[in-house]
C-alpha cells in the first residue's frame, strides 16, 4: 500500500494521491480539468495581457496561472497549465493560434512524406519551457497538493494533426482510418513515442501524476478505439507503469466501451458525465480507481442544484475507495467563479460521510 | 406473424417492414438517412433553384427529392423529404435560415411565458404541405418500396427550441435541465402533444413507417436521459403503438444506455456507429430489430473498404432476422454518388447468405 510513496513523500495533502491508488481517505479528493482557465477573473487579467501561446511557453506565466485554482479554489490537486499541440509543434508541425479559432496547423498531415518529416523530439531541448514550468510549479506548490502533468493521447493528437485543428465531422483522420489504416498506425506510433518522451520528461521534472487526454476516442467505431486510440495510450501507461506516480486516461465518449477500457494498463479511469459512475463502478471493481464525472452544464446552476448533483453522484459511487471528484469535461469559460468555489466546497463537505 | 400487413399488402419490395418485425427475408434492406441529400448531383441540381425552405415546403419539390435515391440507388425505403424544425414553427416559433448556418430561431425559448405561448398544432393546417408531400410521394412511388415518416424526438426540438440553433455546449438547454427542470418537462410535454398529432397525421396521409430522430440524445447524464429524453420518446411511440405500422428510435448517442433505451416501446432501435452491433443484438434479443450502423466516413473510402466493412456488420449481426442495414448517422455531403451506390448494392449482395 505504499506506491508512490517514494515521490510523494513531502506532500501535506495527498489524498488525491492516495484515491488514485485506492487507498483510504477522509474524504473524496477533488479537482478540475480546465481550473486554470477563463471562468476565472484573475486568468482573465493575464489572458489580456500575453497571447495563450505567450502564456504557456512562458514558465513564470504558466506556474501563476497553475497556482490560481489551488490559491482561489482549495483543490486537492494542480494540473499543469500548457496545451496539448505543443507534441506535434516539437515534431516539426507549425502551430498558429488565431484569435477565437483556437489553434490550428497550417499544413496538417495528409500523406506519408508529411508523416516520415515528423522528427522525433527531444524533451529538454523542445519543451525545456514545460518542463522549466513543472519545477517552479512543484517549487511554489511546496507540497501543498500534488502536480498532474499530461499529454493529449496519441488519437487525439493524431486527429489534430490530420485535421488542421478542430473539426465538424473529422472526415480527414476517420477517412485514413479506413482507406490507410497502415499510415495512420504509422503516424501514431511516432506520436506515441514522443508522448512517452515528453511524459517521462515531465515526470523527472517532478509531475507525481499524470493524465492522458483521449478527447476524440469517442468518434471511432468499436473496433477503431482498439486499434488506434486504446492501443497507442496502452503502450504509454506501459511505459510509464514503473515510474511510481498514479496514471489516469480520460478517453471521451468511450463509456460505451468500458469493457474494452479496462486494458488500458492506468490506475486511473476519467469519466465524461454520459456514465452512470455506479454502473461503471460495478463493472471496473478493484481495478481502477474512478475520475468524475459531474455535468460541467451543472455549475451554471445554483448552489443547492450543485451541492444535489454532487450527492447523487457521492451516493451512486457509494462506499469505497477510488473517488476522485472531478467534473465530466473541462469547467465551462462562463461559470462564476463563486459557483466553482461551491463545487469545491460541497465535494469536501458532502464526502465525509462517504469514508 | 401479419402484423402491419394491411397498411402494407401493397408493396412490391416489403422487406424493409418484414425486417422491422423481424420476419424472415431474403437479404437485409438498406436505406440511407439522408439519402436525399446534398452528395446527389440531381439534389444539388434543385437546391440550386430553390431554398432549403422552398424545398420542403413545396410538396412536387419535396416529392421529386425523396425519390432521388429510390430512383438513382435502389433502396430499400423512402424517407419523407423535410425538416424537424417543421414542429416548432407550425407551435409558433418564427424560423429563419442562413446561409451556411443552418436554421436558427431568432427568439429561442428561455422562459415559462414562451412556453406558454407555444400553440397546440393542427397538422391538416399548420403542416399541410408535408400531408400533401406524403400523398403524392406514395402516388409517385406506387408500392415500389414503403415511405418512412418521420419527426424529431421531443429533446431534440427542445434542444432546438431553447438554444435557437446549433450550439457549441448546448448551455442554454442543459442549464434548464438542472435548473427548472418543471420547465423542461412542461415544454416537453406540449411539443410531445405535437410529435404525436404530425406523426398520426402523417400516418393517415400514408407514411408506412415513422423514425424519430432524438440527434441530441448523447448530451444528456444517464438519469437526464431518462428523464428528458427517452420518457417523451416513449410517449410517442405508445399513442402510436396500435397504428399498424413499425416505429424506429433514432437516440445518437444513447448506445450506452441500451438497457434503458429496451424501455423505449418502439419495434426498431437504431444505433450510431459506436456500438458494436452484435453486443447490441445479444443484449436485445428478440424484443427489437436494429437498424444502423455503418461510419458514414466508410463511403469516403473504396468500393473494396466499403465491402469489407458491411462484411463486419453483417458478420458481427449475424444469422438472425432484424436487421436494417443503414449508415450510423446520415450520408456525408462530400461522398461520391458512386460510393453511394456501391454502398446499397453491396448490403444487397452480400446480405444473402446471412439469410
Amino acid at each position: 500500500m505504499n506506491k508512490g510513496k517514494t515521490r510523494q513523500n513531502n506532500l501535506k495533502n495527498d489524498l488525491f494521491i492516495r484515491a488514485c491508488y485506492r487507498q483510504d481517505v477522509e474524504r473524496t479528493p477533488v479537482w478540475m480539468m480546465r481550473q486554470a482557465g477563463r471562468y476565472l477573473p484573475q486568468y482573465r487579467a493575464i489572458r489580456e495581457k500575453y497571447d495563450f501561446t505567450t502564456m504557456y511557453k512562458t514558465p513564470e506565466i504558466a506556474t501563476e496561472v497553475t497556482l490560481q485554482p489551488v490559491d482561489f479554489l482549495k483543490v486537492d490537486a494542480a494540473i499543469l497549465f500548457s496545451d496539448i499541440l505543443v507534441v506535434p509543434e516539437a515534431m516539426g508541425m507549425s502551430l498558429e493560434f488565431f484569435e477565437g479559432k483556437g489553434p490550428l496547423f497550417s499544413q496538417p498531415i495528409r500523406d506519408k512524406k508529411q508523416v516520415d518529416q515528423l522528427r522525433p523530439i527531444v524533451p529538454e531541448e523542445d519543451l525545456y519551457f514545460v518542463l522549466e514550468a513543472i519545477k517552479m510549479i512543484r517549487k511554489e506548490l511546496n507540497g501543498r497538493v500534488p502536480l498532474i502533468g499530461f499529454s493529449g493521447a496519441p488519437w487525439t493528437l493524431a486527429a489534430y494533426m490530420v485535421e488542421g485543428g478542430k473539426s465538424r465531422n473529422f472526415t480527414y483522420i476517420k477517412n485514413l482510418r479506413y482507406s490507410n489504416p497502415e499510415l495512420l498506425s504509422k503516424l501514431l506510433e511516432k506520436i506515441t513515442e514522443a508522448v512517452i518522451l515528453y511524459l517521462k520528461a515531465q515526470i523527472r521534472a517532478g509531475v507525481q501524476a499524470v493524465q492522458l487526454f483521449d478527447t476524440w476516442a469517442g468518434l471511432l467505431d468499436p473496433q477503431g478505439f482498439e486499434q488506434f486510440a486504446l492501443k497507442y495510450a496502452r503502450r504509454v501507461f506501459e511505459s510509464l507503469k514503473n515510474m511510481g506516480i498514479p496514471l489516469i486516461y480520460f478517453a471521451k465518449g468511450a463509456g460505451i466501451w468500458l469493457e474494452k477500457l479496462k486494458e488500458c494498463q492506468a490506475d486511473v479511469l476519467g469519466l465524461d458525465w454520459t456514465v452512470d459512475i455506479g454502473w461503471a463502478r460495478n463493472r471496473v471493481g478493484d481495478q481502477f480507481a474512478l475520475q468524475g464525472n459531474l455535468d460541467p452544464t451543472v455549475l451554471l446552476s445554483s448552489p443547492k442544484i450543485i451541492r444535489q448533483e454532487i450527492v447523487k453522484i457521492l451516493t451512486n459511487f457509494g462506499k469505497a475507495n477510488g473517488h476522485i471528484f472531478n467534473l465530466g469535461h473541462g469547467i465551462l469559460p462562463n461559470v462564476t467563479p463563486e459557483n466553482a468555489k461551491v463545487f469545491i466546497q460541497a465535494v469536501k463537505e458532502e464526502s465525509v460521510r462517504f469514508h
